[in-house]
C-alpha cells in the first residue's frame, strides 16, 4: 500500500469528520426538535398577535366578545371595515349562532368606525394572526407523521407533541433512552429541582409530563405517583425506540394501565411526613 | 320644562356618558400607541422567528451565510427543497454577487437534503417569516402618515417611531403635553429610575430618547445632556400638536441645533463630581 502524504492523511480525516458529522444529523429527530421548539413558540406568538389585535381592534367595537382567535381575526376581517354596514347574513356567515347577539352589540356600540389607513393595517395584523394559527397547525401536523414514525413506542403510550418535548430537552433518542426513568419525569423541570437543591423546600414531581391530563387531572397527591409510573414506561420504549426498534408499546400500555388504576385503589397516605431533602443534608 | 322621571334621567345620563367615551377615542392617537406597541412587537417576533428558521435550516445546510433575514427566507423558499439542484442563475435570482460562493458551498456541504414532509414545514416558516417582515414595513407606513398628521411638530423634530413611542409611554397626547421636560427626557427609563430611586447609583439620562441617532452616537457624557435638550424642545412642541396646533418646530429645531453646537464646543467638566442622589438623601 501505498504511504499517504501529510496533506492526503489531512484531506482523508476531514472527509471522514465530515461524513460522521453528516451522519449524525441524517436522522430525522433533529428536525423534530426544531419543529417542536418552531411549535412551543408560535403558540406564544399567536397568542401575543391575537391579545394585540383584540387590544387594537377594542377601540372601533369594545363591545364585541369573541373567545375564539381565528373567529375574532376573521370578523375583523370581513366586518371590521364596516361594521355598521353589515347584515346579519354576513354576520352569521363568520360567528353562526351569535350573529343576532353582535347585530344588537353593533347598534349600540360606543366605537368609531377605522378610518382607512387603520383599517388597512389592522386588517393585515388580522391577516398575520390567521396565518399564524395556520402555521401552528402545519408544524403540528408535521410534529404528529414524524415523532409517530420516530418514537412509536413512546408515541402509543403518551400524546406525541409531549414525546416530542421530552426529546428536545434529552437531546437525541440514543440519549433519551439511557436516561434513569427518575431524570424522564423530571425533565423540563431542571429549574425547580436546581432550586429544590440549592435551596431546600418541595422537589418538583413533573416537567413536561404535567402536560399529560392523567397527570394534570390526577387527584391531589397523585399526580407525582402517576408521572412516576409514565416516566418508568416511556423509559423502557425509548430503549425499543433507539435501539431494538421493536414495538412492545402495547403491553407496556397494559401494565401501566394496570398500575395505575391499582394505585388509585389504595388508600393515600395523607398523614405521611414530608419527603425528606437528601440534597440538602449532603450538602450541609 | 317637564319633570324627568328617574329612568329618564338614567337613560339620559348612560347616553351622555358613552358620548364622551366615544370622543375620547375619537381621535387617532390610541390606534397609533397601538401600532407602535404592534410595531416593537413585530420586530422582537420577526427576529425570533429567523432565529428558528436559521437554526432549522442549518440542519440541511451549515454552511449558508446570509445576514439579511429576508433573503435568508427567500433561499429556503426557492433553493432549500434541493438545494444540489440549483443552478447558479437560480442562486443569483435570490443571492446576487454571493451566488458563486454559495454554489460551492452547496457542492461541499455537509447537510442532507430535507425530506418531503420536512421541506413543506419549514417552507411556510419562511414565507411567515416574509410575512411578518411585510406586516412590520406596513405598520410602518401607517405610523409614518399618522404620527406625522397628529404631531407634525414633534415628528419635525425627531423620527416618527421615537415620536410614536414617547406618546404610548405618555398615554396621550394631552398628557404628553403638560408633562415636564425633564419627565419626557426619561420616559421608558422608568425602570432605571425607580432603581437609581430605591437603591440609589447612577441615575438614568434618557429612555426611548437614546434610539435618537443625536444621543446615541454622541461622544461620552455629552448623551444625557443633549437627550436633555431634545426633551426642551419636544416639551414645547408637544404643547403646540396637543394645543394650538401651530407649526412651531422649524424655528424649534433651529435653536435646538445652535444650542447642541455651542454645547459641543464647550469644553467638558471631566472631573466634576458625580450628580448626588437627593431622593436617597430625602429618603433617609
Amino acid at each position: 500500500m501505498k504511504k499517504e502524504s501529510p496533506s492526503e492523511r489531512r484531506a482523508r480525516l476531514l472527509e471522514v469528520a465530515k461524513r460522521s458529522v453528516s451522519n449524525a444529523y441524517a436522522t430525522e429527530e433533529h428536525s423534530v426538535i426544531q419543529a417542536i421548539n418552531a411549535y412551543l413558540e408560535l403558540e406564544r406568538i399567536k397568542n401575543q398577535v391575537y391579545e394585540r389585535l383584540e387590544e387594537w381592534y377594542s377601540i372601533y367595537f369594545p363591545e364585541l366578545k369573541i373567545s375564539n382567535q381565528s373567529t375574532y381575526a376573521k370578523f375583523v376581517i370581513e366586518i371590521g371595515e364596516n361594521k355598521k354596514a353589515a347584515s346579519v347574513e354576513k354576520l352569521r356567515g363568520v360567528l353562526g349562532e351569535k350573529a343576532e347577539d353582535t347585530m344588537k352589540g353593533i347598534a349600540y356600540s360606543i366605537g368609531r368606525e377605522p378610518s382607512e389607513a387603520e383599517y388597512a393595517t389592522i386588517r393585515r395584523l388580522a391577516e398575520t394572526e390567521l396565518r399564524l394559527i395556520e402555521m401552528e397547525n402545519d408544524v403540528d401536523a408535521y410534529l404528529e407523521g414524524s415523532t409517530k414514525k420516530l418514537m412509536p413506542n413512546i408515541t402509543y403510550l403518551i400524546d406525541y407533541k409531549v414525546a416530542a418535548e421530552l426529546l428536545a430537552k434529552a437531546g437525541s433518542l440514543s440519549r433519551m433512552a439511557v436516561l434513569p426513568a427518575g431524570t424522564i419525569q423530571l425533565l423540563g423541570a431542571e429549574k425547580a429541582l436546581f432550586k429544590h437543591i440549592k435551596f431546600g423546600g418541595k422537589p418538583p414531581k413533573y416537567g413536561v409530563l404535567f402536560k399529560l391530563p392523567a397527570v394534570s387531572n390526577a387527584p391531589k397527591n397523585r399526580g407525582g405517583k402517576i408521572a412516576r409510573m409514565y416516566a418508568a414506561k416511556i423509559s423502557i420504549a425509548s430503549k425499543a425506540d433507539a435501539f431494538t426498534k421493536r414495538f412492545i408499546a402495547d403491553k407496556l400500555k397494559e401494565k401501566l394501565d394496570k398500575a395505575i388504576s391499582r394505585s388509585a385503589s389504595q388508600p393515600r397516605r395523607s398523614n405521611a411526613a414530608p419527603p425528606s431533602n437528601t440534597y440538602r443534608k449532603w450538602k450541609r
